[in-house]
């Protein structure tokens, strides 16, 4: 990285329904991404890429997803850039702040944690303007079995057992450092905080305590998927709509 | 109308977001209407059209749409058939009741009043979550001047001078019922309940008030307004994400 480069660090967020995920696809297929890209270029005027921290899938919403790009451009001072982004992307999509940070900052590989929700409506009728930021259901939930059944999920553990089909990576060891389980009107929200995320693990996360809140399966049933490994013990994988990476989170010297 | 038939009354709740409007349109547009339409065929067994009382434009939501439809099919019990129509309508579509109602009844024809909301949103960040359900505005307005120039829409008025370019009604008097603003956190909400309605006349009124709001004019543009029907005298046409059908008013046989 020369010293005449800056590397930003964007804070990204969006209603994911109308796109195919963070990640820039073939032509013609929309995605966050390449809004972000699209909208840096015009502003920043030079060729660029936007890295993104979480490829969240199609139908995934984030309030904090965090994207860094390079630039070459001095010119451009940090909170007008905020506004020329903004004013060139469509309003399901906003640039939240815009900081100059150090140059070995990767937004993804320098991330200590995330943090996710997941939000069900269970109220009695189909909440349409929430259409495709909840997962509906219309029974209620012992809130207070899916805190108990959470609180087993803390801590380190291999969560093979609540990863998506196929899992490639070297180690499916990851720690979890929070799980709560919030009550709203109509509404129950489950935050994870974690130091990184197997594919789909919050969606089964969501789908697991879901389970242990309407009885299926007691908390000790979280002891043993983490303990055998075996997916089929666990709930099915939650929909992405009720889905948002909240937060990403960095050591301090990145958190400007 | 024969005894062979009933006469059905649903409300009808949208997301408009994702239709070009509530009325049925060339093939391959897609459209509410068309989706009630579909369903409906589908629960009940034979050819039918649903009328609503509003034609919603595109984009334009719905909380209590009317709708009503005739039907030979008798074997279909009311509240099976709410159930029948949510699970074959997609999730930014629901119905929120079913009843019986007398053979004269029409959805349109017979409304004495509409009740419409239109949402502005001020808060300071770019309402990603609420894309296509609110006008977002990084101002804010003094509810208060709003407040005092709704109350100079009450009555019966000439409201040529807020309705849209081309009226073809034979008139363009109508009657206001109620016209409240609304401060909730980060948003400000105008209920309209009136006898009818011109087109964008809603629309036209939020534009007026936020104009109001931010001090561009005082109540009395409100009776120049009324009193000349020179739209130019008036405020922009407010987008129709804000706007939302609340609900239709009827005699109280029809309030089944």
């Amino acid at each position: 990285m020369s010293r005449d480069t800056r590397n930003l660090k964007l804070i990204v967020a969006y209603n994911g329904a109308r796109y195919h995920g963070w990640q820039r696809q073939a032509v013609g297929i929309d995605s966050v991404q390449l809004r972000i890209e699209q909208a840096a270029k015009r502003v920043l005027k030079h060729p660029l890429s936007a890295s993104g921290c979480s490829r969240t899938d199609a139908g995934v919403h984030a309030e904090g997803q965090v994207v860094n790009i390079h630039t070459t451009n001095k010119d451009v001072p940090m909170d007008g850039m905020q506004r020329a982004m903004n004013s060139r992307l469509p309003d399901d999509i906003a640039v939240r702040s815009v900081t100059v940070v150090p140059d070995d900052f990767q937004a993804s590989y320098s991330a200590l944690a995330k943090t996710y929700r997941y939000r069900i409506f269970t109220g009695p009728q189909r909440p349409v303007a929430l259409a495709g930021l909840v997962w509906t259901h219309w029974r209620s939930f012992e809130a207070e079995a899916m805190r108990v059944a959470a609180r087993r999920l803390l801590g380190e553990h291999d969560f093979r057992g609540l990863a998506g089909s196929l899992v490639e990576r070297k180690t499916t060891v990851r720690t979890i450092y929070r799980c709560d389980v919030v009550e709203k009107p109509d509404e129950i929200q489950i935050f994870v905080t974690g130091n990184g995320f197997l594919f789909n693990m919050v969606r089964n996360i969501a789908g697991t305590l879901l389970d242990a809140g309407r009885g299926r399966w007691g908390p000790e049933q979280i002891d043993l998927i983490l303990k055998t490994g075996d997916r089929t013990l666990a709930g099915p994988t939650a929909p992405p709509d009720g889905l948002t990476l909240m937060r990403v989170h960095y050591e301090p010297r990145f958190e400007v």
